[in-house]
C-alpha cells in the first residue's frame, strides 16, 4: 500500500520506476496537436484564479460537474468562482480512477506545489494558494508552458485565419516555438451550417473569389504557402466518419448548391470531401506535411446547451467505428497515387483501435519509421485504461518504438502535466514487462532510449520539427 | 496464494477489504430490476430439491450443461432431479472463472452455509444437505429474499397485467416492497407474432377497444394509471436496436397493418415504436418514472429448441452494437421536448460500452446526479470481467458516483448473492486504486460512502424507493 | 524481478506453474491448422541459414520491419541474408512485449538451444550459430516437428489440388500424420479474380466438365471424397463477412455470368456462397468433417506491395464485425436443416470475441462438447493480450472446457513453439483464478487434466483424430 501521488505514482515496479527517472522524465516536450489561443500566448494571459485557469473552458470537468447535478449556474454560468471551485472541489471527490482525479493533482502539484489531495474541505484553501500565485506577474500563460520544459507546440488553425499572431510570435523570443497547424474541415464538409458564407471568408483571406473547386483548391494552396511560410508542419483533419469514395463525378455540382446555400446530403458532403481529400494529400506531400486523421466524433448532443453555450461544451460523444474497407480504399489509393503524407490517425471509439492499428501497419516502409501512425489515446480514451489500451495495440502492431506520442489535446495551458501522465504509464506498460521476465533487465537501456524517442525524438523526427 | 473463497474473495487488497467489511456487506438490497414470479412471493413457493430451485429454470446452467454436451434430458428434460444435479455438478467443475462457479458456490455457502466446492464427487452430499434445509416450512421465496437483506425489489410486468397479485402483495406484512415494471414491449413491436391478438388483450384489461394509435395511447396511459397506483416508479424497453426516427407520418398505417394481422417490416415497427417512445416518455416524465433500455439482444436463435422449450431457453445473443448517430437523434429529441426522463442504458455487446458511457455524459445536469446512467453489466457481461469493464466505463466517464449500482435481472430466488459478487467486485476496484497511490488512503471514509450510495442509497434516490 | 525467460515465464504464480509442468509441457501437438507446404515435408526441407527459415515467407515479420523503415531489400528483396537477419535483429530490440519478440526468443531458445537476448550486438553470432544447426543433416524439417512433439497437423488444400504429395506421405514412416483441409473458398467467391479459370482447373482435377452449380457440387463431392481418402477430417472457409442470405434464386445466373467472366458484385458472391454452403455443410456432416470459418479479413490493401510481392506480403487487415443477424440466420438455418456440422469460429476483429462465443454457446448440446467452438486467437489476436481475451470469452461463456485449444496457423517449420506460448498463457490464467481462491486449490488436478484436454485430448476428439 502506497501513499498518495508518491515517487512510483502510476509506476508498476523497478524497471517502471528507472526508465521513469533515468529516461523520460527530463525529456522536453513536443506537444504536436493542441488547441491552445495563439492570442493568450501572444499576451502572455494571466489568469484571475484557479476557476478561471481550470473550469474558464474545460468541458471535461463540465460534464463530470453536470453528471453531479450540479446546476448550470456554477458550470458554465455566472456563479461565483469561489463557489464555483467549491462545486468542483465536492465533484472531485468521487472521481477516484478518473483522469480528471490524476490530472487535477498532477496539476497542483507540478504547477502549484500543492500536495494536499482537494476536496470540499481543502478546497478554499487551494483557490486562496493558488490565487496569490496565479496573480504573480510571473504566472502567465507562457511561464505555465517554459515549466513544463515545452520546446515546441503546434496550435490548431483555418485556412482563412491570417495567422498574423503567429507571424508576431515568430520574431519574439520566448523559449519555445509555436507552429500552426492547417485543419481545412470548414472547407471540406459541405453539408454543415453556413458553409457558403465561410467559402466567402476563406476566399478574401486568400485573395480569391471562390465559384468552383479549382477555386477552392486554389485558396487552399494559396493558404498552404501562407500556412508553410508560418512555420506549418503538419495537418489536421476531424470527421464523424471517413466516407471515401472514388466516383466523385458529382462533386462539382454539389459545390455548386452547397455556395448557393443549398443543404447537401451527408452521402454529397462525403463525394464532395473525396475530392478535395485527393487534391489536398497530393499536396502534403510535396510539402512534406504529415497528416493528422480524427475519427469517429459526434458533436453537440445535447440541443439545450447547444442553445445556451454553443459548441464545445461537454455535449460530444462517441461516434460509430470507422469502415475498414472505406479505410483501405483510401489509404490503398494514396498509395497507389504517390500521395499517401506520413499519416496519424486517432480514432475515438476504441473498438476501432485494432482497425486503425491493423491499417496503418499496412503502409510501412518508404524508410520512414511509422509511416502510418496509430495515434495517442484521443479524447474520451485519455485515461488510464484508454492509454495503455493504445500503448497495447502499438506493441502488438510493431509500432511502439517510432509511436510519436503523447499530445494534450487541449485548450489549457496547465494541461501539460499530461505528458507526465503519460510517460509515467508507458514507462509502467513497458518495465512491467521487463520485470515479469519478458524482456531481458541488461537491455533497460535500450528501451530507455526507445522511451526518450517515444517522448519526443520520435514526434521531431517524424513531424519534422526544425532544431 | 489464498484459500478458496476466503474472507478476501475477489478483494484486492487491505483498501478493498475495508471498503467490503466497513461499508458495502451491511448495506440492503433494492433490486430495481428482476424477473421474480410475484405469484411464487405471493405463494411463498418451496422448491422440491437444488435442483428445482437452480436448474428449473436457469438457462445460463442450460447453455453451459448443452455446451459441454450433456443430453437435453438432464437439463430441461424428464431427467430425475438427483441426476440432473450430478450433471451439473460434473460441468461445475469446468467452470473455473465463470459466473456460474462463483455464483454457485456464493449461494451454497450463504443460503445453506455449505462451503465444500460442488464437484462430482460431492454432489450427491450437497443435495442432500440442501434438500433437507429446502423441505423446512420457513425455507420458502421469502424467507430467501429476507436472508439477503432485500428492502425492495421490482419485478418486470405487461401493461395488460392485472397486477392482482401485487395488489395482495401490498397488503401482506412480507418484510421487504414488491413493486412492478411497466414494460410494454409487446405493445410496441408490431413485427412480433401475435401482435394484434395481443393488443386485444391489451384493450380488455384497459377498458378500451384499440382501433388507432390514439386509443393505444389512451390504454396504455390507463395501465400507467393502475401501475402507478400499485407502486411502479419505472418502466423497462427491450430492443436488439434502437432505431429510432422523427419520419414517423407512416405509423398509423402501419398500425392499421398490424391489427388487421399483415406482417410488418421490422423498419416499419421502428418507425411505429418512434412514435410511441414519443407518446410515452412524456408520460414518464410527468409520472417522474425512470426508463430503462436494455439493448442489443438477438433472441431464440436455435429452432430446434424454440420448438422443443419456448422461449428464454437459453438460445439469446448479442446483437449488433447501437448505431450512435440513432441514440443520439433519440436523447436530443428527447432533451429538446422536455421528455427525456432518468435513464438507465444497459448494453449486451460490450463493444457498446463506451458509446452508452459517453452519450450518458451528454445529458447530465437538471440537478439530478447521473441523470442518464450506464447501467450495470448485463447478462452475458455479468462476469468477473465483464463487471470490471462496466465499473472502468463509468469511472472514466465521471459517472461513478452516482451509479445505481447492480441488479439481478434473474428469474431466482437465490441469485442475490450476486449482489455480494458485485459488491466485492466494486470495492476491489476501487480499493486497488487507494493501494496504489492513486486516492488517499486518509480519505478512504468518502470512497465507503459513495460505495453505500452505489450498494443501494444512490438507487433508492435515483428511482424514488419510497421510506 | 525474474530473469528473462526463466522457468516461470509467462507463469503467473504457483498454481501457473503447477499447471504447465506438471501437466500442460508434456503434452503432444496436434496442429490442425496450419499452412505449411505438404512439399517441404515430403522433401524434408533444410534451410541455408535462419534467414531463410525466418524471413523467407513470414509476413509478420515483414510488416514489423516496414513499420521501422527498412528498405524493402532487406525485408522481401535480394538483400544479402546476413544483412536481413541484422535488420531484422536491429527491429526486435523494439519489440518488446510484441509477440514476435516471444516468438523469436523461444525459437531460439527451443529449437536452437540459443538463451541470449536477440539484438544488433548479438546478431552475427546468432546467425552463425544457427546456420551451423541448419546445415546438419538431421535439422531438417521434419526434425523441427518431431523436437515439438507433434503427433498429427492439417495442412491447407484446395479442391483442385490432387494431393499426391499427401498420398506419398501416408507411405512413409514420419513420426506424425499428416492431413489435408478441404478449403474451397477459391470455389464459392465469384467476385474474386480468376474465378472462371480457376473452375477449369477445379473440373479437370475433378473429371467434370462444370457449367452448373449441379456441376460445380459433383465437382466438390468428388474432391471431398477424394480428400476423405487422404484422411481428411475437417473443412476451412475464410472470408470477409458471412453474408449468409436464404433468398438464393439468382445464384445459378450469376455464377453463368462468373463462368462467362463477367465481373459480379459482392452481394451477388454472397447469394452464390449461401447456395454452396447450403449443399457443402450437408456433406460436411454427412461426413463427419467439422468445419472452421475464418471471419473478417480485408487483404491486399497496398497495391504497391500487391504488384512487388503478390499477396501473402503482410498487407492485411482486419475488417469489420460479423453481423450478428447474418450469423444467427446461418447457424439456425444450419440447426433446423440438419445440418450443422461441428464448427470451429475465428474472427480477425476483436471487437467479434463476445458475438461469436456467445453464438457459439447457442448451438452447444447434441451430446457433442463444444459442438460450436469459438476458435483460438487468430493472427493480429495471437498476442499475449489477445490470447488472455480470448480465453476470457471462453471462461465466461463456458466454452474452455471443450476447447480444443491453439494451432499455428503458420507457414514456418518453427512456429510450433507457439503451442508453449500458449501453454504457458492458458496455464496462467488459470493458475492465477486458483491462487486468488477463486477455486479450490486442492482440486487443481481438475484443472490441470482440463489443461490437458485444451492441449491435446479436445481436439483429437472433436477433429476426430484417430490413434
Amino acid at each position: 500500500m502506497r501513499s498518495f501521488m508518491d515517487g512510483d505514482y502510476l509506476l508498476g515496479g523497478p524497471s517502471a520506476h528507472k526508465l521513469f527517472y533515468d529516461y523520460a522524465q527530463g525529456m522536453p516536450i513536443f506537444d504536436y496537436h493542441c488547441h491552445l489561443p495563439v492570442k493568450e500566448i501572444l499576451e502572455d494571459r494571466h489568469y484571475s484564479s484557479i476557476t478561471d485557469l481550470w473550469l474558464g473552458g474545460d468541458h471535461y470537468k463540465w460534464r463530470a460537474m453536470r453528471a453531479a447535478g450540479i446546476d448550470e449556474k456554477y458550470i458554465t454560468g455566472d456563479g461565483d468562482p469561489r463557489e464555483k471551485f467549491r462545486m468542483w472541489a465536492r465533484v472531485t471527490e468521487k472521481l477516484i480512477g478518473n483522469a480528471l482525479y490524476h490530472w487535477c493533482h498532477l496539476e497542483l502539484s507540478r504547477y502549484f506545489g500543492i500536495d494536499e489531495p482537494l476536496c470540499e474541505e481543502s478546497a478554499d484553501r487551494i483557490y486562496d494558494k493558488c490565487g496569490e500565485m496565479l496573480a504573480k506577474e510571473e504566472f502567465g500563460a507562457r511561464e505555465l508552458l517554459r515549466r513544463m520544459n515545452v520546446k515546441a507546440l503546434c496550435t490548431t488553425d483555418d485556412p482563412a485565419d491570417d495567422l498574423a499572431m503567429h507571424a508576431k510570435l515568430r520574431e519574439m523570443d520566448i523559449g519555445f516555438k509555436v507552429l500552426p497547424t492547417f485543419r481545412p474541415d470548414k472547407a471540406m464538409w459541405p453539408d454543415k451550417p453556413g458553409y457558403a458564407e465561410y467559402i466567402g471568408k476563406l476566399g478574401e483571406a486568400n485573395g480569391i473569389s471562390i465559384r468552383s473547386i479549382d477555386d477552392l483548391t486554389k485558396a487552399l494552396g494559396t493558404a498552404m504557402d501562407r500556412f508553410q511560410a508560418a512555420g506549418c508542419i503538419l495537418s489536421d483533419h476531424g470527421m464523424s466518419v471517413l466516407a471515401y469514395t472514388r466516383e466523385q463525378s458529382r462533386a462539382e455540382e454539389i459545390f455548386g448548391r452547397a455556395l448557393a446555400g443549398e443543404q447537401v446530403s451527408e452521402e454529397e458532403a462525403g463525394i464532395f470531401a473525396s475530392r478535395i481529400f485527393d487534391y489536398i494529400t497530393a499536396e502534403y506531400v510535396k510539402r512534406g506535411w504529415a497528416m493528422q486523421l480524427h475519427l469517429g466524433v459526434i458533436r453537440n448532443n445535447n440541443p439545450k446547451l447547444w442553445e445556451m453555450i454553443g459548441p464545445d461544451c461537454g455535449a460530444d460523444s462517441i461516434g460509430p467505428v470507422s469502415d475498414p474497407v472505406k479505410l483501405s480504399l483510401f489509404f490503398s489509393t494514396l498509395e497507389k497515387e504517390n500521395r499517401l503524407p506520413r499519416t496519424v490517425l486517432y480514432c475515438l471509439n476504441p473498438a476501432d483501435n485494432p482497425v486503425l492499428a491493423g491499417m496503418a501497419g499496412n503502409f510501412g516502409g518508404g524508410s520512414i519509421p511509422g509511416r502510418v501512425q496509430f495515434g495517442a489515446a484521443w479524447w474520451f480514451n485519455d485515461t488510464l485504461e484508454g492509454i495503455r489500451r493504445q500503448l497495447d495495440e502499438c506493441i502488438n502492431a510493431g509500432l511502439i518504438g517510432y509511436f510519436t506520442g503523447m499530445l494534450t489535446d487541449s485548450r489549457s495551458f496547465s494541461a501539460f502535466t499530461r505528458h507526465e501522465y503519460f510517460r509515467r504509464i508507458l514507462c509502467s506498460r513497458l518495465g512491467e514487462a521487463i520485470d515479469r521476465g519478458e524482456y531481458p533487465a541488461e537491455k533497460i537501456d535500450t528501451i530507455g532510449r526507445m522511451v526518450q524517442d517515444i517522448c519526443f525524438n520520435n514526434a521531431a523526427r517524424f513531424f519534422g520539427l526544425s532544431e
